[in-house]
Order: structure tokens, then sequence, then C-alpha cells
């Protein structure tokens, strides 16, 4: 038991609240150059790639049953499913649905997956509002602007703490989002940044369960419901954010208020999100692509590999360090498992992690032969990997950054082939391909509802 | 900025979420004795009343137009008012209801108000289901232990960093009753306590607005969709409470396993509920006795007052501090407001705490005469009161245990009085009364229905 009852609160934080509040609102439509922009429709199509991915997913049945027992009006829609719930279990189901895979969007200094929450809350009120293509871009890159940067501004205590931070940032980001689609006020605005305060959803002990997706959808919900009761005349407080006993001080020792106040309406968080080239958690991928690049330039078959040696930042075994993953969600969490299935099948996509595929005999006899080794020279975005082949060579490779990095990133055809590999399983090439479409051009679009009727079934 | 990046982890603790969800389940109904028997109806009915009570407020109708975007269903009552919504919004806006007058139960040793996140997700269920008044009670014991235990495992230090415990605990003591009333499996509701257990509700920042009260409504509604979640299915970390990156941990430095653990269905934290005679935070009621005790003896009116001088702990002034309160909920975080209310009117109840008796020109004449004197070596639970008055007279009073108080309890008239006095402006006399009789013996009726009848228009 450790004891310490008496924390150092800071009182001289800057008005946070309000600030963000203002730049929710004030900030003028498409205030942003091209690179935000498109940016933004990679991050929607990305997430909605990944929505459509999982539809059919357990964790999102199980989600809709619960939401069921509510007998939810019919408001919205779920992406790639027939069922329509209300707005706000809409936002959880879509967040739950968009993170099951572990395969979205990452903002990678603060490991945060901005779209989760944010996109997730606004879809059904922009179905519901009617809102234009360019109201719901304007209103995403705001949210994942505000959910960054309080992210950057706690991060790496917050994180270390046990804090999963999409989920304990995605309701400030959706209630920005919300309250910009919705038309609030600031006033209203600070109050819905000030309610959602109160709702952070998320531990990292859950990671390897179902209650992870849970964080995004949950965070989206809250902040929906938050913009709401906002708009109805609910108060918080208007400090909520960075007063010492407000939502930044509470959940962080650290809080670098810079982060959030510096360049704000200027330089752009939300020009800075990456997108998943394995269905896993970040961390492993460099040591995926290392693997993968020697398979392909040595084409080598399980049965040629002696042992494989991964050389990787401490938070790599920290955050996948599970040795003998039992089902496919564990499985992302084992840098072991997911360095193997890139070596048998030259890809981590969501086949390789099903159940099928980590319990798969063959996979478990070359996932045995790796070894990781701590070296905290090497960065967190970084892998040395040796291979020794059963026949005496040492293949080796350096992966500073590993693909889908924002010094590697996926380029426009694979970022399409990703998001139909997900997409077309669940509603077919034809819908697939239109939603693509729909995404990627949604701010030409007067209304949300091309989009929609591609998307679902 | 502080940075501490590293936070020493106990790997050690006890499986408490299992042990919890066993407790939950397993512990046999009324396996208890008769004064906590007579505590849990006594919790009830006082929630009631003050759910009741404050069911016409703004922050009531704010949060019922925020409900009603969704559109609803009529699933389930509403206390004192005649709409009908979905289960998890009437958990949401009763709990609201139940604390916006800040006059609802204490658990002293955490000040936890326990019933508002438990009775509150209980009831709408219970009606759902068409629980017995005996499943109810028994799940009431149950959950409101669970809340009370795992915040005496993190109090103080919890608290101090400027959590609200009400709604940090309550979500999981929600869906500890909720699954109890589901009669889920020990399985299910380990998960259950585990999806709840990444939904913490509640920041001090927001004492004074509605987002106060929103907080045990929002841990009751986290607390229900758990329950209903780990039905249908969804998964959580079998240990999310105790685990190095579990809630417990992530939100507290301090953390005493023992007070879950030890004597765990046989010494009752649920017995050692306190009902408010005044409505306001529990830290100021010995001050408001001891100027309600001199004002009665001495027969004091306002003009006759030179000045008053309040000996007490440094909590008080923390919590209560507000100096010049300008509405009637900031009200309730100044000590000065109360005592000059209490001094001039004999009793602090919700009337003392209208905008209209916070600005009144009398009241802040008198209030502006009170002041606060920190003394570390008097109890939280005890005051020094002393008036001068403008004829020379010094009078005096140390309180000990104020009244309401485990040591001074209000007697059942007392209780009754003050659930009359807050129901029947809502819903008349008559079914004040037979609200009062219905809720005091629930465990005899075979069904929540005779309540319900009397609590709604």
């Amino acid at each position: 038991m450790a004891i310490n009852t008496k924390v150092q609160a800071d009182h001289n934080a800057p008005p946070i609240t309000r600030m963000l509040a203002e730049f929710a609102i004030q900030h003028p439509s498409q205030g942003w150059d091209q690179a935000v922009e498109d940016q933004a429709h990679r991050t929607l199509a990305n997430w909605l790639g990944c929505a459509i991915g999982a539809s059919s997913h357990d964790s999102v049945q199980a989600a809709l049953a619960a939401a069921q027992v509510l007998d939810p009006a019919p408001q919205a829609a779920l992406m790639g499913r027939t069922e329509r719930v209300d707005m706000a279990n809409a936002a959880l189901i879509n967040g739950i649905s968009s993170h099951t895979f572990d395969f979205d969007d990452t903002h990678l200094k603060t490991i945060i997956h901005p779209a989760g929450p944010i996109a997730s809350a606004l879809l059904p009120l922009a179905e519901r509002l009617g809102s234009s293509g360019r109201a719901v871009i304007d209103a995403l890159v705001i949210g994942v602007e505000v959910s960054c940067r309080v992210g950057n501004c706690m991060y790496p205590h917050h994180y270390d703490r046990g804090w999963h931070i999409t989920g304990t940032t995605g309701m400030i980001g959706a209630a920005a989002a919300c309250s910009r689609l919705l038309g609030l006020t600031v006033d209203q605005t600070q109050m819905a940044l000030g309610i959602a305060a109160s709702q952070p959803v998320g531990l990292r002990e859950q990671f390897g369960s179902m209650t992870k997706p849970f964080h995004p959808g949950a965070a989206a919900k809250n902040g929906l419901m938050s913009a709401l009761l906002a708009q109805k005349g609910f108060t918080a407080s208007k400090r909520a954010l960075e007063a010492p006993r407000g939502l930044i001080q509470a959940i962080s020792d650290k809080h670098d208020w810079a982060e959030i106040t510096e360049g704000l309406g200027t330089r752009w968080e939300a020009a800075l999100n990456t997108y998943k080239p394995f269905a896993c958690g970040i961390v492993i991928h460099p040591s995926i692509d290392g693997c993968v690049q020697l398979r392909n330039v040595h084409q080598l078959q399980a049965e040629d590999i002696a042992s494989v040696t991964l050389k990787v930042h401490s938070l790599v075994i920290e955050l996948t360090g599970k040795k003998t993953p039992q089902l496919g969600l564990e499985g992302k969490f084992s840098v072991y498992h997911s360095c193997a299935a890139g070596i048998i099948y030259g890809r981590a996509g969501e086949h390789e992690y099903a159940d099928a595929c980590v319990q798969d005999p063959r996979v478990i006899t070359l996932r045995d032969k790796i070894t990781a080794v701590v070296d905290d020279t090497i960065s967190e975005a970084s892998a040395d990997v040796t291979i020794q082949t059963t026949d005496g060579r040492t293949l080796h490779v350096f992966v500073e950054h590993a693909i889908g990095s924002l010094e590697r990133p996926m380029s426009a055809e694979q970022l399409k082939a990703k998001f139909t590999d997900q997409a077309a399983a669940e509603i077919g090439d034809e819908k697939a391909e239109a939603a693509w479409s729909a995404a990627m051009s949604l701010a030409a679009s007067a209304n949300i509802q091309p989009l929609l009727k591609a998307v679902t079934r």
C-alpha cells in the first residue's frame, strides 16, 4: 500500500476549457491547408473501413444486444449492419466496431486512436441533423485536434499510469466536434467540454478484452451526450479541464499546457494521423515489418527458421509481451504471435488474428522460436530483427520507421486496399467501392446520405 | 509542470474483482442483521425523498430534454414526474435528481453518497423485470456495500486527488446491484464489474454546477449498462479493479485491499449510512448545527449578531470556502452562507439554498460577519462556534457530532419529516405518505408497483 495523500496542484493553468471552446466554434470552416484536409478524409475512410470490417464481431453483437434491451428509436445507422438504434447507442456501437480489430488510426505522439471517439459521435448526429459533408469534415478536424492536444498535454505520465488515452481524451474531442456540428455557442461548448471532462473512459488493463474497443465507443457516446446536455442548458465547471481538481490534473501528474495552447489553429496535430497496415498495437509494427521484409527478400518458409531475435524498446514487451496467447484478441498483444504470422503469411491483417490462426500449431511452433530482447537505445518506432535459418544463415534488418508511419505512409492505393479488404467481406465489392468514394470526397457532399447508403446493408 | 512518469505498481493484490462478484451473487438474501435491513429501507426512503424533491429542478429538466432528443422508449418511471424514458436514461435522470439538492445520504468514512448510483440504477431495472421488493432491498445492500468498500480502499488519496468518489465508486456498486437483480452468474458479474471499472465519473472541480449531481446519475447508468452488456456476453479484464493498470491503482496512490476483503459479508459498511438534516455538503453540518443551537437557545435574530467565529478542520474551508456565492447551488459550498441561513431561519433545507435566499441582502449582511478559522486539531465531524452579540455577549458551543451523524442519527420522525417536506411539494401529501410507507416496507412488497404509483405524477 503506497500512500501519497497530497498531490501538488497547479493553480496557474491557462483557461484551457475556454480556449478549446472558442477554437471549436470560431475556427473557420476549412481553416487549414490541403494536407490537413486530405488527412481528414483519410482518417474518416480508414475509420469507416475498420467499423465495417468488425461489424459482425461478437463485441458488436453483444453491445447491440444490450442496447436493444432499451428498445432504442431507429435514429441512426450502424456501419455494416441493417439495424438502427438511437444516436447515443449508434455512437457507442460504431466506436466499438471501429476499434475491435485494433486496425484503426494512430496519432503516434500519444498512441491515441483519434477517429474512434470523434467520427463515431459525428456520423449519427450528422445523419439526424442532415449536416453537409463539409460540416462533418470541419467538425472531425476540430475534434481530432482537441483530443490529440489534450493527449499531448498529459502524455506519457497519463498513459504510464494505466489510462487508455484514446478513451480518456476522446470524450473531450467528441464533445468539441458535436458542439461544432450542433452549432452551439462558445459558452455552451465550454459547458459541453466540462460535462465531458467528468467522463473519461478507459484502462490499459482492459487490453485484450472487448472493453478495450468499448473505450472509444463510450467516449463517443459521452461526448455526443455532453454536447446535447449543454445545448439543453446543463452546466459544468468553466475550468473543468485545467483546474487543480479538473480532469487533467486528476488524471495525470504531467500537464504541459503549452501543448494545448501553442499554435492552436495554425499548427495541426490532425495532420499527423497515421493508419495501421497491421491489425494490432502500433508498437509491434516495426518488428512485423522487419520479419515480413526478411521473409519476402529471402523467400522464407516457417520451416526454414531456427530462431528469430528481436531487439526492441521496453514498451514493446510491456504492451505486447504475451508469450502464449490463446485467443485472437490476445494475439494482438503478442509480438511473438504477430511476427510468426507475419513470417508465415506475409501480412498481419485480421485473418492473422483469428482464433484459428493464434491456435494453429504451425504458427505456435514458429512463435516459440522468437525471442525479444529489450534495448532502450532503440526507439519505440524501430526494431532490429535477426533471423537464423536452419541452414545456418544469419539474416538481419534494422527497421527505423515501419510502413504506415509518418515517415513511410501507406500510399492511397494501399489505404484503399486495406479498406476494401475489410469492407467488401461485410457489404460486398460494389458498396465498398461506393463507400470509399463517398468517404474520400465527403467535404463536397451535400449530406452524408450517399455515404450511409453505401455503408449499411 | 510536474513530471512523474513512473508509478509504483502493486502486483500482489488479491482477486478483488472476483471476490466482489462472488459476494454480489452468492451472498444469501437478507444475509445480515436487522440493523442493516432497517438502514437499507432508510437509505431507499431518503433517496426517494431527495429524487422527488428535486424533480422539477433545472438540472432534471435539462437532462430530460437531452434524453428526449434520443426519442427514448417509455420503459421506466422518473421520480416525481409524468414522463417515462428508457431504463438507462431513467437511471441517469433519477440519479441527477437525487443529488441535485445535495441532501442525500452519506457514508461518512468516505463522503460517498451511496444511494444515488445504486438505487437510481435499480429502480428502472426492477420495474422492467417485475422484481420483488425483497430482491431490490437485497441488491441495494449489496451495491452500497461494494461501493463503500471500494471507496474505503482508496480514501483519502483518491478524493484528495480531485475525484468525486460517489461517481468513481458508484458505477461498480451499481453494476454489482444490477447483476444481482438480473440474476447474472458470478462470471458474468465479474465482467460487469470489469466493464464498469473503465467508466468512473466525476471530478470535485464540478462542485457547484449541475455536473456534480450528474456524477451519481451517470454512475447509475454506467453500472446498469455494464450489467446488461455482461449479460449479453461482453467481456472485460478479470482483474479490472485490482490489476496494476486497473481502476484502483490508476485512480489512487492509496489502495488498502483489506478494506475490501476483510469481513466481507459479515461486517457491513451498508449499516453505516447517514442522512443529511441540511441540504449541503456534510462537512458544514457541525457548523450549521452549532449556529442553529445557539440561535435557538438564545433566541437570536440576525440583527443581534456582531460576529460569528467558526473553528473548523481545513477540509471545511477547502470544500465549502466560497465567500461570496451568487447562486443557490454555490451556496451549498459556502460555510458562510449556510451558517447565516441557519441563524436566520433555524434550518438549512432546500429553501435556504434557493437563489433568492443566497441573494437576500439580510443573509448577505450576516454572512459577511462570519469568519472561519482553520484548526486541524478539530475533527472534520466537529465545529467550534462562537457568536459575539451586538450587546456584548459571547456565546459558545462545541459540536462534537452534528445532528444526522452516526452518533446523533435523525429519528424516524425526523427522517419522515424531511421526506415529506421534499416530496409533498412535488407530488402532494397523499402520495408522499403512500411513497414513504411503500419505501419503508419495500422488502415485504411483491413488486415495486405500489411504490412507483405513489412517486410519479
